[in-house]
């Protein structure tokens, strides 16, 4: 799999976060696991909208990260959300951490299904694909 | 021991933080354990300049907190900053976390010991206290 | 307030926590902030069985901490638990945290306000003030 | 990829973690970030001896991580590592997650490399090598 670098300017959605003490561990950089806490946060402000009409949740099935360079404390940082595949139930992201001054620092891939009360895996509603549909990322990473 | 609510104009120093998917525990709202990692993070912002031009360490002997009312994801907080008592080698902080409009959410109160890379108390550096000395609140809470 | 210090085998509930990397802060000891972690997470181990029976949640209005010595992973911590003062509808826990050896690092202070789904307080039912009973601290340290 | 699911006993290093409040997000199950947070507890039990005879860090490059199963508070988890590729200067580790009752919640793989402290990479020490050897797992899984 060839992962093409995202620039923050190719992402359709970004927020920014201010870092915390706490996201710096015992190395003095952002510890690997807080992206991860990023990832739930910016996708959540799409999907949350999404789920609060209707009677599904969405669980990540899949996680993965590939870090390229340190932030720190108490930086401010970028993150950038795309969608890199739409599937019926699934939900492919797509996204990428900078730091204050622009550099990728973490380049991220989340997999959220659309499930059911009982975690059973259904059809996202056509309300949901159409938003998603609009994050979709023009330049194909995947 | 009487708890003056403090505004946020109150407060000399002022910090936008965005909360995070993670903020929020079982309950929906943001979990009080993760206020002190606001109260950490607001308070080395102004530390970390002072110690780092130092050989000295700022270790927190106590820490409370007051809660007035919930705040949650993916709400954008305004955490206030003061310092309520300053003395040879502790400074007594005084933080407010205020919800996106406005109201206190918690009153949180904790207290730095500058110390040498011994952990041995010593007077802070006349410039760690003149800066902090800025920081002082003018409408005394405790 | 004299604080006394309490030793393990005075607590009435203890549970063995591992610590986890991301608990060490970029002083390379346990943050402030996890501490609370622990107390939510002993104290939930009490009241989630009383609530679960009952349309009561607990909500918390104070935490406090004194910080008497540093825990670092990867120690096994031991966190004690007890009863300071029972209310109608008001629960004061006091906590202890001591190190693999046995050390006091931190004594901590929590109150959970038993209250309805509108977040109004009301008296706790028997059953929960009978289990609750049973956890009072003998060594009074309030 | 095809991932195969290890069972507990295939892992020749394993630990048990109790999980906390915090672990738990809105939902009511251990969030997919803090399986990070395990992983880098448990790694680093492994890696932290040797690193100290040492001048190395390791960096994490790469992270992944597949959700079959929820998890919650209060579970107590056992976490299995291994070894599943050792590399001149890089090392991939295979972690699972497994509930109280022994299923797999999830499988997870990090990437290790040993840097100098100008964070460039090199080989790590004979003494290193000799120690993840002995981590390697048995049932080849990439």
């Amino acid at each position: 799999m060839t992962i093409t670098k995202q620039r923050l300017q190719d992402f359709p959605f970004t927020l920014e976060y201010r870092t915390r003490w706490s996201d710096n561990d015992a190395y003095g950089h952002m510890n690997n696991a807080k992206y991860l806490e990023l990832f739930d946060s910016i996708t959540n402000v799409v999907l949350e909208p999404l789920l609060k009409t209707s009677s599904q949740i969405a669980l990540i099935v899949h996680a993965d990260a590939d870090y390229y360079a340190s932030v720190a404390y108490p930086e401010v940082l970028q993150v950038g959300l795309g969608v890199s595949r739409l599937g019926r139930s699934a939900v492919h992201w797509e996204l990428g951490v900078f730091s204050a001054t622009g550099t990728l620092a973490c380049m991220g891939r989340y997999v959220h299904v659309f499930c059911n009360k009982s975690q059973k895996s259904e059809a996202m509603s056509s309300l949901s694909a159409q938003r998603l549909q609009e994050l979709v990322l023009t330049t194909p990473s995947l």
